[in-house]
This record gives C-alpha cells, sequence and structure tokens, in this order.
C-alpha cells in the first residue's frame, strides 16, 4: 500500500511554506480540535488522501465513476458547448454558447471529480486533459481576474448586475472548489491561481464600503471558506461571512438590481429567448407587490431563520457555509438559526429517504409534511446537499443526528441519483413510478451528471473525523484510515459487508500502544447494538448517539461493532398525507422499494399486513448483488376510480389474495428499464 | 284533513287574475310538463301548501324550527340591529347600522322562512309580527323602488358602485324569494309590491343599454325567475338572463368598478374599520396583475365554465339560476355546461356528506380532490344550496343522479347544520372534531341561522314532482300530497320509517281509477330495491334511476316499495389524500360519524378490520331516537407524533386490541357537548 498519508504530509508542509501565516489566529480550523468557543465538539476533516476505500457497495460505484462517468460527462460537456465557451471568451474560437448560463460550473465540478479521483488513483491521461482544460480556462481569465464565459461572450455589460439569476457567483464557487481539490490532489498550482485572482477580484469588488452583492444561488460562501481552509487568507474567510451576512438585508440586494435592470432583456437559455425579468416574475415577484426572495433564502438575515425555504440546493449551499462559518469563528447564533433550519427540514420536509424538495415549481421546499411521492423533485443536487450540510454539522456538535441524516441521504436519495452503468442520472428522483420515468444521460440543466462525478470519488472525506481524543468513525464504510494521533502514526482498517450487514471490524494498525478514544455512530435504526474489543464485550460510554471507546490501542488490536438490520416498517406522521395508510421498508440505513420487476403482481396493488415478516436474502446477480427482503404480502383488486369519488368497499375476503413479495434497495431502483416502482406500500394498519 | 289542494286552487286562481298573461307564451313554466325543447323530461314543482309532511325524521324538526329557530333568529335580528337597519333607513329611528352590510337579506330569509311556516301552520300571532316588519321594511324603500338599508345609512353614494363586494342584489334576491313566499302563503300583497317595485327599478337601471352590473354575490338572478313565475312579467326573466349572461365578460364588471373606486375606501365590518380595496386585494387580486373573479364565478362566460370554482355559496346560487333559465328558455348550452359543473362538484369536489367547498380562505372550491375532514369548510349555506341546484337539475332532465345527491346534501350537510335544540348552528361543518368546535348560536356573519330558518319549512317543495305523464316521488318523506291529475284530484299517501329504514308504503286516495305513471326515485345507495302494488310483485321500467309503475290507479291502491339498507363501507378515491386507509359508514341517504360519547376508546384510535360486519341498532332514547351502526373494531395504540417525521411500526399484535364501536348519523353530531368526532375511520384495506 502506498504511503498515502506520508504523502499528505508532504502536501501539507508545501501549503505552509507557500502561503503565509495566519493574519488572525483566532480562525482556527486545521488546529487539532475540542471543544469550540460555542462549547460544541469540533471535529476535523481527514483529509480525502489519508482515506483508502476497498468497499463492497461503494468501490465499484466509484470504479465506474472514475471509468465511465469522467468520460461520459466530459464529452457531454464537449458536446454542448460548456468547454469550448472558455475559447470563444478568451478569443481561441467562435461561434455560439453553449448550455445554460452558468455552464462554467459543470466544467469546473468536472474538474473537481477529476481532480479528486486524480488524488486516489494516479492516472497520467486523465491528469494531462485536466491540465489542458485548466490552460484553456485560464486562457479566458480577465487581466482583473474576473471569468465568467457567458458574461464575457454573450452579456459583456451586465457583469454582477443580475446576481439573482445569472451565476457568476454560483460559478466563482464552483472555480474555487475545483482550484482546491486540483491542488490538493496534484499540489499544482495553475488552476489555483486562477482562483486566487478572481477571489481577490471579487473581494475588491464586494463588500462593506464596496459593492453591495450576494450570489442568487449559493455556493461562493463554502468554496471561499475552502479557499481560506487552504490558503489561511482571511480575507476569503470575511468574503464568505459578508455575503452570508448580508442576504435577508432589506431592501434586497437581489430587489436594487431588479429596478436597475434594463427591460426588455431577453436572455437565450437552453435554445429559447426568455424575457430575464420574467424570472423574477416566476421566482420573486408571484405577488408583484412583494419582493418575495425565499427562493434565495434572501427573506430574513440568516440568524433569524428557522425555517427552510425555496430551492433547495441553494438552501443546503447556504446552510453548509454558515455551519462552516459557525465552525470557523464560533458564532453561536449561527449554529442555533442552523439547528431550527434542520429540524424544519429533517422533522417536516424530508424525504424518508433523505431527500429534499418536493417540488418542481421552484426546485424546492413548500409547506411541512408536503411531500408527494409520484412526483417527488428530490433534486440529486439538494440529495448532495443534505450531505454537505450535516457532514458540516456533524463537525460543529459530534452528534450523530447529523451523521443519520448524512448516511440516510447517502444512502438512498443520493445513491440512486446514478444508474449502476455510470452514464444516466437522476435530476429529479421520484419515491414511486408509473413505469414512463427514467434516468437520462444528460439535462439542458446538467448539474446533476457533474455533482455525482465529483461527489462520488470525495467519499473518503465523511467517512471519519478526528478530535483532540482521537478518532470517530461516522459512516461503515470498509476502507483504510491514516492518521496521526499524540506523535504516531495510526492506521485503522474497517471492514464489514455493510450495508448487506451490520458486522463491522476495526483493525488498529501502529506503532501504539497510544491512547485515544474511538467514536462509533451507533445508527439510529439499530436499537441492539454491541461491541467487543479482542473479543471481550465492552460497554462503551455512549454520547450524542457516538459509542466511546477510550483506550490505549495497540498494534493488531481489533474492535467487533454489531449492529444487527431489523426489516423496519416505517410509517410517515400522518399529517404526510400522501404517505397515510402506507408503510415504508428499511434494513439498516436502506430504504427499499417495489419495483415491478421483483414482483409476481402489479406494486401498486400490494397491501402488506401487520404481521408480515420479511427476511433478508443476499442475491449476488442481481444488479452487482444485493439484499432483498422478501415477505408474503397481500394482492388487492384493482379498483378503477376513473370519475368515481366515493364507493363501496365490498367486503369479500376474496378480494385480497397472498402473494410473494420481493423489495428492493431503492438505490437501485431504475436499472432495469422502465417499470413501475413505489416506497410507499398499502398496508394494514 | 283541511283542503289544501283546494286552498291553492284558490290562490293558483287568484294569481292568474291580479298577474297580466304572459307576453311571451314560449315561457312557459306552470304548464303540464313533457318533453322540453331540450329533448329532456321536464318536471314541474308541486306547490308548498300541496304537501303535508308527517315524518318521524323531518317533523320534529320542522316543529322546532317553527317553534325554537324562528323566534330564536327574529330576537338576534333584532339584537344586533339589522331589524332596527330598515327604521334607520326610513327615518323613523336613529343610531349606528347593525350586522355586516348584507343584512338586510337575513331580515328577509327570516321572512321567508316565516311564510313557509305560516303556509303550512296558521299562525296570527307570527303572521302579524311578519306584517308589522313588511311594513317597516315598506316605510325604509326609497321612492324610485331601490332599498337597501346598508347604502341607504352608511354609503348613500356608493348605490351600485361595488357590486362585487356590497351586496345590494344579494339583498334584493332575497327580498324577491320573501315576497314571493308570503304572497304565496298569505295571499296578502304588501311585501310583494315592494319586490315589484324594487325589481322594476333594477330592471330600468341595468341591462343592455342601460347600465352593467352583475352581483358580486348571485342569487337575484333565481329570485327573478320565482318572480316571473309568480307574476309572468318577462321582463324579470329577462333581466335574470342579463345578469347570467353578463357574468364572465371581459373587462370584468368588478374590474371596471374597481378602478372607479374612491381610494381609499374604508367600511366597516362588524365593528372593524376595513378597507374595501382590501377585499379586492383579498379575493380578486391575489396576483396584483390579474384581475382574477372566479371567486364570484366571473372567470369565463358560463356556458364556458366547466369547473367549480370560488365561494361555494354563490356558485349554487348561479348554477340554480343556470338551471332555472335552462328550464324556462329550454337552452341546451346551458344544460351542457351545468352537467360538466356537476361532474367538476360531484366527482372531484364534494364531500362524502354531499357538502361542498373545503377552504375558509374563499369559503369555497379549491382544487379537484381538496377535501381535509378537520378543517372542512363546508358552509351550510352551501350544502342548501347544493339541495336548491340538484332540485333544479332534476326538474330539468327527470334523472336520479341529482336526486340522489339532493338526498345526501339534505340529510347529511344540511341537516348536520342546526342542533335538534334548533338554537344552534354550524357555519362551518367540518367532518372530523377535536373536541374543539361547537354549533353557535349566532354569527357575526349569520347567514347560515337564516338559511336553515328559511330552508327547513320549505321541505315539502322538494319531495315530489309532477309531470305530463303522471307524480313522481323523490324522496322517502311520509307525507301525503294533494294534487290534480287529468281531470281528477288525487291524493297519494306515503308513509315510512326512513330514513330508520327503507320500506316505502304509498297509497292512492281518489275518485279513480286514473290512469297515470308514478315515477320512484331508486336511490343509488340501494342495490335489491322491490315493488308491489296491492301486494302483487311488479317489475318496473327503471328510467334514469326512476322506477316507472303505470297503471290506471284507482282509489286505495296501495305501492309497496322495499329499500333494503345495507351498511356500506364507503371509500373515497385515493387522490383524496385526507381519506386515504380510511372508511366512511353509511346507511341508506345517512352517512356516520364516530362520536365520543358513544365509544368505549378514543375515537382516534379506532380501526376498522375489513371483515367487520356493522348491525343496525334503533336505539328510541338517543338523540330524540336513532338507527346507530354496531360492530367490532380494533383500538390502536395511541401513537405520539410530536417532532417525529418517521418512525418504525411496532408489529407486535398487541397493538391492536378489539372493541366495540357505535357509530351514529353524521347529522346528529354535537348535540351532546364537545367532543371528538370523525366520519372517516381508519381501516384495514
Amino acid at each position: 500500500m502506498r504511503d498515502i498519508n506520508h504523502f499528505h504530509f508532504i502536501t501539507f508542509f508545501l501549503i505552509l511554506s507557500v502561503f503565509p501565516s495566519r493574519a488572525n489566529p483566532q480562525m482556527t480550523s486545521n488546529t487539532p480540535a475540542g471543544e469550540s468557543s460555542t462549547g460544541q465538539v469540533r471535529l476535523v476533516d481527514i483529509p480525502l488522501k489519508s482515506v483508502e476505500i476497498h468497499d463492497g457497495f461503494w468501490s465499484p460505484r466509484i470504479e465506474v465513476n472514475r471509468t465511465i462517468t469522467l468520460e461520459h460527462v466530459y464529452r457531454e460537456l464537449e458536446q454542448t458547448g460548456s468547454i469550448r465557451n472558455f475559447d470563444i471568451a478568451s478569443g481561441k474560437a467562435s461561434g455560439k454558447f453553449g448550455g445554460p448560463w452558468w455552464s462554467d460550473s459543470d466544467v469546473y465540478k468536472w474538474i473537481e471529480g477529476a481532480s479528486y479521483s486524480l488524488a486516489k488513483h494516479p492516472d497520467p491521461e486523465l491528469e494531462a486533459k485536466v491540465e489542458s482544460l485548466i490552460q484553456r480556462i485560464a486562457a479566458a481569465q480577465q487581466k482583473d481576474g474576473y471569468i465568467d464565459t457567458f458574461i464575457l461572450v454573450v452579456e459583456p455589460d451586465m457583469r454582477w448586475r443580475n446576481l439573482a439569476f445569472f451565476h457568476e457567483l454560483f460559478c466563482a464557487g464552483s472555480l474555487f472548489e475545483a482550484a482546491v481539490a486540483h491542488y490538493e490532489a496534484t499540489g499544482k498550482r495553475p488552476l489555483l491561481d486562477v482562483a486566487i485572482k478572481y477571489a481577490d477580484y471579487i473581494d475588491s469588488y464586494f463588500g462593506e464600503g464596496k459593492h453591495d452583492g450576494i450570489p442568487g444561488h449559493e455556493e461562493v460562501e463554502l468554496a471561499l471558506v475552502k479557499l481560506y481552509r487552504l490558503t489561511h487568507q482571511p480575507r476569503y474567510l470575511r468574503l464568505a461571512e459578508y455575503f452570508v451576512n448580508k442576504r435577508g438585508s432589506k431592501p434586497s440586494v437581489f430587489e436594487e438590481q431588479y429596478r436597475l435592470l434594463p427591460s426588455p432583456r431577453a436572455v437565450e437559455l437552453l435554445g429559447h429567448q426568455m424575457d430575464i425579468k420574467g424570472f423574477y416574475k416566476r421566482f420573486f415577484l408571484h405577488d408583484p407587490s412583494v419582493f418575495d426572495t425565499r427562493y434565495s433564502q434572501d427573506y430574513l438575515p440568516v440568524r433569524q431563520q428557522r425555517e427552510a425555504v425555496g430551492h433547495a440546493v441553494r438552501a443546503m449551499y447556504l446552510y453548509s457555509a454558515m455551519a462552516d462559518l459557525a465552525y470557523e469563528t464560533g458564532d453561536i447564533s449561527l449554529l442555533q438559526a442552523l439547528q431550527s433550519l434542520h429540524d424544519s427540514v429533517t422533522l417536516r420536509r424530508m424525504y424518508v429517504t433523505g431527500g429534499i424538495g418536493p417540488s418542481e415549481h421552484n426546485e424546492g421546499f413548500t409547506a411541512d409534511y408536503d411531500l408527494p411521492n409520484d412526483n417527488a423533485y428530490q433534486e440529486t443536487c439538494a440529495s448532495q446537499g443534505m450531505i454537505l450540510w450535516n457532514y458540516r454539522m456533524l463537525k460543529l456538535t459530534g452528534d450523530s443526528r447529523y451523521s443519520n441524516v448524512m448516511e440516510l441521504s447517502l444512502y438512498n436519495a443520493l445513491a440512486a441519483g446514478v444508474s449502476l452503468s455510470g452514464n444516466t442520472f437522476c435530476y429529479v428522483t421520484p419515491l414511486a413510478n408509473q413505469g414512463d420515468m427514467a434516468r437520462q444521460p444528460w439535462f439542458g440543466v446538467p448539474c446533476c451528471p457533474t455533482t455525482i462525478v465529483r461527489f462520488l470519488p470525495s467519499l473518503g472525506k465523511y467517512i471519519y473525523n478526528q478530535s483532540s481524543d482521537g478518532l470517530w468513525v461516522n459512516l461503515y464504510i470498509s476502507s483504510t484510515i491514516h492518521t496521526r494521533i499524540g506523535n504516531k502514526d495510526v492506521q485503522l482498517q474497517q471492514a464489514s459487508n455493510y450495508p448487506w450487514d451490520g458486522n463491522v471490524k476495526l483493525s488498529v494498525n501502529g506503532p501504539g500502544p497510544e491512547e485515544f478514544t474511538l467514536h462509533l455512530r451507533i445508527p439510529d435504526w439499530c436499537t441492539q447494538a454491541s461491541v467487543t474489543v479482542n473479543g471481550a464485550v465492552v460497554h462503551p460510554v455512549m454520547s450524542k448517539g457516538y459509542a466511546e471507546i477510550h483506550r490505549a490501542w495497540s498494534n493488531r488490536d481489533t474492535l467487533e461493532l454489531s449492529l444487527p438490520m431489523q426489516v423496519q416498517k416505517l410509517r410517515a406522521n400522518p399529517k404526510v398525507l400522501e404517505d397515510r395508510g402506507k408503510i415504508a421498508l428499511k434494513r439498516g440505513p436502506l430504504i427499499y422499494c417495489l419495483e415491478q420487476p421483483d414482483m409476481a403482481a402489479p406494486v401498486d396493488q400490494m397491501v402488506i399486513p401487520t404481521e408480515t415478516k420479511f427476511e433478508p436474502e443476499f442475491e449476488a446477480n442481481l444488479l452487482g448483488g444485493t439484499v432483498v427482503l422478501k415477505g408474503q404480502a397481500m394482492q388487492k383488486q384493482s379498483v378503477d376510480w376513473h370519475d368515481v369519488l366515493y364507493k363501496p368497499m365490498a367486503d369479500s375476503p376474496g378480494l385480497l389474495t397472498p402473494t410473494p413479495i420481493t423489495a428492493l434497495p431503492y438505490c437501485l431502483w431504475g436499472n432495469r428499464g422502465l417499470a413501475k416502482m413505489t416506497v410507499w406500500i398499502d398496508s394494514q394498519p
């Protein structure tokens, strides 16, 4: 095994020597964590390079992403003109702008994904492809640092003038994330230099005493924090703070810009001429007498926000940035708002799959308990956003309520976002399918494929954390982590068949003995967890859903964690009208669904009696190997409700006939052609 | 028995001699009916005076209405100032206007109810009270015929200038209905003279080539048809047609008036100063860029309307008037629109109780299948509107789909609108109660009490119809009808225990034999109806849900109709999310509910297994005597869903324990103090 950890320390050393030391020593983040000034546990990231995944469930997906999806997405970005846009902007090519006006972000996200992949899997050909692309990007950067091909090519006089809908700051954020990823993976500076130049220009333009501005689509805030963490330049953190704190001011920045917008202003979106004011009407001026910016989470200053509103992806990026700022600055008022927002999402506005955003009309949140299944929107980017946000909440608090949600979103809503073949994607991810909806290879708005391509190879970031007292295991993904605890290099190896069973083995390798605490998340779905160390049962203290096993760990110490997976029949709060009288099946972290190919009778005629017991069964040849749930259900007669509002129910028992039922993990749905599918199943009460 | 029929013929003779003959002989209505020009059967009204009700279910209610409700409502109208408003308007009193701005209508509706009562039950004291009130009204009428105390007293310069919200035409309609009722009951003209003078003034003011106008709250249209039918003055019919046909024109009359409205315009409503423009904002200008008059059914010309929208009571009065006009003019295009509107209401927007209008925000229709139970609005006036409209649809078509709905609305939604004691009322009539909602003695907007007080004594109008070939029995209410068939006086006596059982006996008394057809509605809830005549089974032809028994009927012929009442477990179309996984119980025409006083376990913990059989049981001492339904249900454990979105369901069978269940007719709900109640009950599928 390659000494990843060693490589990481070299990188870290390089960073320290390249960048000046922090101007403001109180803004710490890369120091070992402990109690923050918020009185909360504060966990530290484990660099991607320090974690090696060798997992039965995730490794094949990551490999498909590397070998299929990266290439597939690149080809689409070329064909739709997203890449050529940079050449047009740099004057090296001519032609028509391609893709939506935030098309740059998809190119940056591809670079970010390629970089994560390179960090774990050197590939000179891919590295050269990335570098060539970076050169084309750099060539398009203006002297002052500005770079946004849509504005440069199509709307040169509109720079920064329509922040609500032109996505300059969103694209900037994607650039910064890509640049940090590329630098951390390769140690090479070209894209980072572009990013820094652009960030410095943005910083010179926006801020108190400069120009007012906030991004219409959040993301640049958390990207600036990433840039700060890499460069230790406090101005990036302060700019992120400015953007977060400015949000919700009255009058809205967006409203002020809107009033100055030339009218009419037609722009091309996906081949259609559209009136940019029409977007305002649709999203901010549905009631023309009220400039309502809930769509962009701009309705209140962030510290006063209590309800998750508007576009779900935007919300997730904002909340993630708020968590980053709370982490860096210890601002308790941000954490308090975030906890209310988390309640709003997870107690009232989240699908059982960990996805969010039920509605197509705003790609976002609607009302409490409004969670339709057939036409669930549940955008893949929003599912990824749940992981980003919950991971940051975990780092702030050490509370498993966040890592539990992270796991839920990861294994269900997010994992369903891409096919096993790696070349078709969900933008919309319904919880029920009439057999007329399939993943697509690409979309006019291709954010979801580029989100998949950048997220999957970064998965190693989310499995572990470190704190002043030891190591945290958040996710049960077979992997090896190399890190330094105290003064010693420690390697922890994790092995399991998760998510198919919950028997997890953790082995310590290192010079030892080294005294530290292993914090193991005990998932919320597990009621009978047990732990042995070197074969002896231990009874760990539980803290916020984490079992704490403190000892002087020696080389070859082995911890076995047993997380028995019962099949759970979940009910939804009766306020979720769409799920009334129904159950969803869950085993371990996986939500299950019924899909027609596994069923003897129509999916929508199934009724699960109270007493039905489901047995897990591993099917090695099904969709790459999966545990299905088998049980005995009842088939009800199909009832024709066409043009009938009420009808007497025949009470002959002949209406229900026994039939076998097989449930499939939701994340595997839709890999066998068009078929009916449902997560929520009629049940007997 | 008093010879009611004879009395009626005297009245009819008086009408013919007092009023000029019809100007347009094609506009017939009081002639014997047959196939109309629409190709539909056309049924004729039976005058209220020709029907004597002696029914176990309805007679006590009508008697309570006469002895308690009439007095109660009059007292409230006095105390709130509604009656004194007329004295202020006539200069005989001073003081502040009382009640809402359409307060006159409630006084007129009281007179209408008192008149129906007098028609069936002479009462010199009541008659004198009515006459004294009529004098006070007449004194307030202006020289030109105008009378609306709110405008006269509070907003004298606003006459006809704010038709959308000031209810001048609605009040006029109530006056006309009261005047017709009073004249038909007593043969006295004073109120009719007021009405005619006002109607003539309105006719001189509104119409093509005069002023544009339509009522914001429909009703005057059907009232004008009543006035036409009594007086045979075609101008009233034409004015009704004008109002109906003008609706939906662009720009809306309301929009044109709104633009001319002085601003700001504060008016007092129930003690609060309110900006009249605020009403426009709430009801017509929720999107200020679109003047949307769906609230008043003004969004399309009526013949193009296909979807029931807006304020439910207004819709019912409009549709009733459209049906009246189709009846009088044979306009098939009105009937076609009405049939679509009826589908919209009854197939997608109607409660299982026959009530309508789920939402408080517009007191009206929302979206298809949006039928919440806890916060059902289901206004009593709208339930009455369903009876008025469906009765008129029946008269146009001879189709039992309309009389079935009429029966449903009557026995359930409408009957639930008043307590057995006759002095408390539902404005809002929920289908589930958490135990915090009770009928009230009065309301700031008291339309529902005055609707009850005028509707119940008019019930005799809806039981029978006549056609060219005979008699129609729509409702199984024990009663005697005197009418003339061919050249002979015929008396038909109906006796049953309906709605407690479905055995109906009809006896013919008359000189006979007289050949005619008895058309008997076979209710849609009955699948095994049978008929005998003089003890011999007959197999009648069925036509549109009516059994046709044609014979030469002789004195003392007896028909026995058996309508077996099975207990039905109704399911709602799954698109009605609120009712998913639930059933409602129905027996005969009655919808049942669970109310806590009858139950051993909490109402909201009941689950009805598929196999549960319910047995009807007559409880003589319960709420005046009623059939309850008894069965064995299961009690589920109460689940605390506070701040939980999904939770695993324990699958131990111990969660469900058997418990007896007793269901009460919905119309009897709420007569025993505050208690939990529900119509829809959790069930096993």
